[in-house]
């Protein structure tokens, strides 16, 4: 059987090394090319040193694209939406990682990002690449997005609670992410300057941040249109890959322990990458972004207050593999029919 | 002038280290004894390694305490409260840097402890030992407790919030600290095992933490009683010495961002260890506590969303300096009637 | 095709955690029983978090071990020794991670270990586990010994110029390793407590440790009896997996760049775990520990300095893979004659 | 009695920053003025957020310096040396902290710079600004050089073996500097980008480094013409301040342990910064940077491998005081006749 034809756009950030080497190891895939504008003719594994003598790649220069089967975008927000026709000729099935597709109306992109879109008509039509909430859509899909990387870890921590329709949702969520240095991308500068970023606890956009569009959006899909103020904010921590996610919701009725339990159990017993961790001893009580690094797994975990009808909840990825190439794959796996679970089993490391 | 004689009881852990190096360079004080159960016999710098060749002082055992003028508390939490009365008998002016006598009434302990309190008859002599909130009752103070580090961060974040009366109560405050390692202590354990600790990202205490009630306490001084919802959560990361707290507070009325100034200005303007962070550009526009190790100041920023009607209050402080020890000593100065700043002038590193 | 039958005894460890994810993704292996003393009856991921939901294993006791193909031991050094006997007939291939088997004489573990060896009639039988250095003595071997992590480095990155015969023995040999946590292992103490080893830059053993009796012995082996002094030194880093070793050597003639080039490629040309990192530019232009976390690569660099005969040599692995448990699968795959990168082609991450 | 009036050019940098912070506290110093190129007009504290609220002085433009008693000049190397006439004719007293007046002779520039000295003549009369080495000489000087950072811990560690007379210089020395982020400046750039610099074990100039020369300068005066071959490399690693240096030294005779501690104790008894640091139990039995951050320490140890008369030579300083900006503050002390210690008594924290 001959594998399926898989170029990469905009290759040499981080998003398009995982990509490359997940799909590297992925058994029904075949890697055609690699574009980057600014690393054209040089090795995969000079921008990647990971794939030294793995791969022998080259990048390409984007206007020597070939047809392929799928087209992985993994542009900067705001470039692939004016370029997207030509995309879509070289390959009849295209997923994008940036933004430029997330979200499913126009205005949204002139509130959350600061812009006209380039390709409004193609927004209804896009889907949200997450595969644990539109997972029947995707094997339909020829444009598919990716996926914000701490709005995935929120939605997915708390899409479940929204389905249930068990938050009261007169009271504000607040969303509380800790983010790795990785989330900000490959180029250099001053706030990535290793003796200013190092040991930092940085706030940035306390408020307004474009993920909190995202998170509106999909809890919104999940539980009928949201009502509810949502209050995002993320701090950059010491870590290079990880997010940690700590939301804060609160109920319409008095639930217990194991009613959450039931709720979380009945949405993610089925999911290959989702996993509830709650446990009453050890270390690695609650889900831990640390020991993910390299995984497609998101963990979730939570804590209730009873008396307040309060549910903690704490959710955890690589923002480089279900935050964005990982699950890239995974949204893959789901659109050719294939066991979606291919070239992501790696488990994450322990200790690490 | 002959100096102030003062002694330490608990010397040997992170807080007692701190407060040594402290006092060792206050111009006004002389260390008499550090006493220490585990240690008695040996050199201070062999539990505080950065204090080699600076003093030649030994730990002695408790049992040979001798008076002084002034007594710090480093114990365990749940100890000193036993002891209360044989310490005031060795100093007329006792600070305990434990929790034993942050709270006013026994039944708080009772709730958030979850044990009786051994001398509940001074919780009401006690002072909560925060000098931008309780200076002029420090002056007259003969038992002075110091105050939670994570518990301080917020308190000094948002009490001007609460005391300008613009806190819409009716919502929930939700407050997300991060913390770094030293603030769980001296003691060596799986959860602080370096392979399993670097780098996490560790939810402890998602609801119920201790630090909350004296948020509750002081938060309600400043403004009348608190009638909120107080939902705190804390997250260890990748620090050693440091906390970010991040507070989502919804105000009952439409304020622009120079009203917040103006209400944090007032605040704390002539305070010595508050400053406002709030630029528009360049890496550190908030507060961060990186650039705090080893000083005593709290840097307090925030950011409006104005439709919504929320701020974000963003705090910092090192959690073993204003988070404690160095909050120990402002307290002394206030109730000796010194210079607030006296011993605590150093400004912290960067880049660090 | 049946799988052979592993069993892995002091599976709560490092190096027993990370034999068990090798090995639940390994091909041709089935792991029948893990055993821990102290861990028995608990499931495998309550020790290693990493592996929740991908296996179901409990630890068993380690007198309930029953027989299998292969026995692994990764018991604390001088454990094994005393217990061989009963291992070997569980098993009738052995592989000890510990430092019981890797010398050849039993003086050598008076000296280097400060105790007698409770098996020399094994010690002329067991094999040192290296493939590159004992590929074809492995096919036969029915006890297999582990590799020092700080060992092997240094012989995959200094072996080649041994066997050349191009080193000046009259020249002392220098060697210094930089080593993360991880290397110590699993057990918590104050010297790997988290504020106290977080950050840290720690000698330690600068002169007689253990690893410089394997590298004399198999250096020696490379090119003949060791005639030269070999100076072994190690510092612990902030880093929780990884080796960096730094070792200078000088040759016994002058040779230019393409001459050591050629040393090197002759050597590892073949091997399917050695690359050479020698760039000219870029940011990883030498063997970086970093990107080698979870992969088996061990990456070899060096440096010439023409006028003094001076190569420094620069090697890189991840002390838990290459250094031990990825070792001793590819050992295992050498000895059973399965291709020998089954179960290790993980390749590393970047970013990370 | 009147202050002295001390300006610095090239302020913005972290060697410039460190100098500001430690010159505000000095209790015989004024600043005058700070000048940078980049930053003029700025406030001090945007390029230092440390010392927001501290000082409210502004970067002028170099071209408005006027004059004053003492210019510290923090230039990017190869620039003073163009530009010195200019400079001494605004100050009867000159510290230059970058390389261009360390080493004694022009050629040393040739071979280690790669360039032509632009003002030979004044080699001879520059002062190696190391205390310890050269007091006598800084009384009388001038023209003063900062050193280099990693050269001064090792020249601070191995100068009173050299002066002893005890080193087999038929052996070569070889010296192992491990160095934090912050050594190689304020710029950011690939090589500092927080995600790949992050865990970094990165070998840099293994041969060749310009502080090689001037360890050979200066191990030269302390016992005459070195006639040894010297080989340096050095190792950035996770950590923003501080090195390390592990340097190997064989003896011309066979030493005890407490030989080899009576030539250090001899050397740096009276030395208020030097400290020897050489442990039985604990876990700081060696010199480490970590607890060094902020102080202007010199730790140095040793290791005694009695039978190959070999000394394993430890020492530790924070890179931006004792290896720059403190050291230069200590070097103005003694040129002004002041206690030594005057501005530079912070000890380190502990933990950090």
């Amino acid at each position: 059987m001959s594998r399926v034809r898989v170029a990469i756009v905009g290759g040499s950030g981080y998003t398009g090394g995982e990509l490359i080497r997940l799909l590297l190891f992925h058994p029904q895939v075949e890697i055609t090319q690699v574009a980057s504008g600014s690393q054209a003719g040089h090795f995969v594994h000079s921008a990647h040193p990971n794939l030294r003598k793995i791969s022998t790649l080259r990048f390409c220069h984007p206007d020597d694209l070939t047809s392929c089967d799928v087209l992985f975008l993994c542009l900067p927000h705001g470039v692939s939406s004016g370029e997207i026709a030509r995309y879509r000729a070289i390959a009849p099935r295209v997923i994008d990682l940036s933004g430029d597709f997330r979200l499913r109306s126009p205005e949204l992109y002139q509130r959350w990002y600061g812009h006209e879109h380039k390709a409004p008509s193609l927004l209804s039509e896009a889907v949200y690449g997450l595969p644990e909430l539109h997972r029947s859509e995707l094997t339909e899909a020829t444009l598919v997005s990716g996926t914000g990387c701490m709005a995935t870890t929120s939605i997915l921590g708390l899409a479940p609670l929204y389905r249930a329709g068990i938050v009261n949702q007169s009271i504000p969520l607040v969303v509380e992410a800790k983010v790795g240095s990785s989330a900000a991308g490959a180029k250099a500068g001053p706030a990535s300057h290793h003796p200013d970023r190092s040991g930092a606890v940085r706030s940035f956009e306390p408020t307004g941040h474009r993920h909190t569009a995202e998170l509106i959006q999909e809890l919104g899909q999940s539980g009928g249109e949201l009502r509810q103020t949502v209050a995002f904010s993320a701090t950059a921590i010491e870590l290079v890959r990880g997010i940690l996610v700590t939301a804060h919701v609160f109920l319409n009725e008095r639930l217990d322990e194991r009613a959450i339990w039931r709720v979380y159990r009945e949405a993610y017993q089925r999911e290959p990458f989702m996993r509830l961790v709650k446990e009453r001893n050890g270390v690695y009580r609650y889900p831990e972004p640390k020991i993910l690094a390299g995984s497609n797994y998101c963990d979730v975990g939570f804590e209730l207050d009873v008396e307040q009808q309060r549910v903690v909840v704490i959710a955890a990825l690589d923002n480089l593999m279900k935050g964005a190439a990982g699950n890239g794959v995974q949204a893959l796996n789901c659109m050719m029919g294939w066991d979606e679970t291919l070239g992501l089993t790696f488990p994450g490391l322990h200790p690490v």
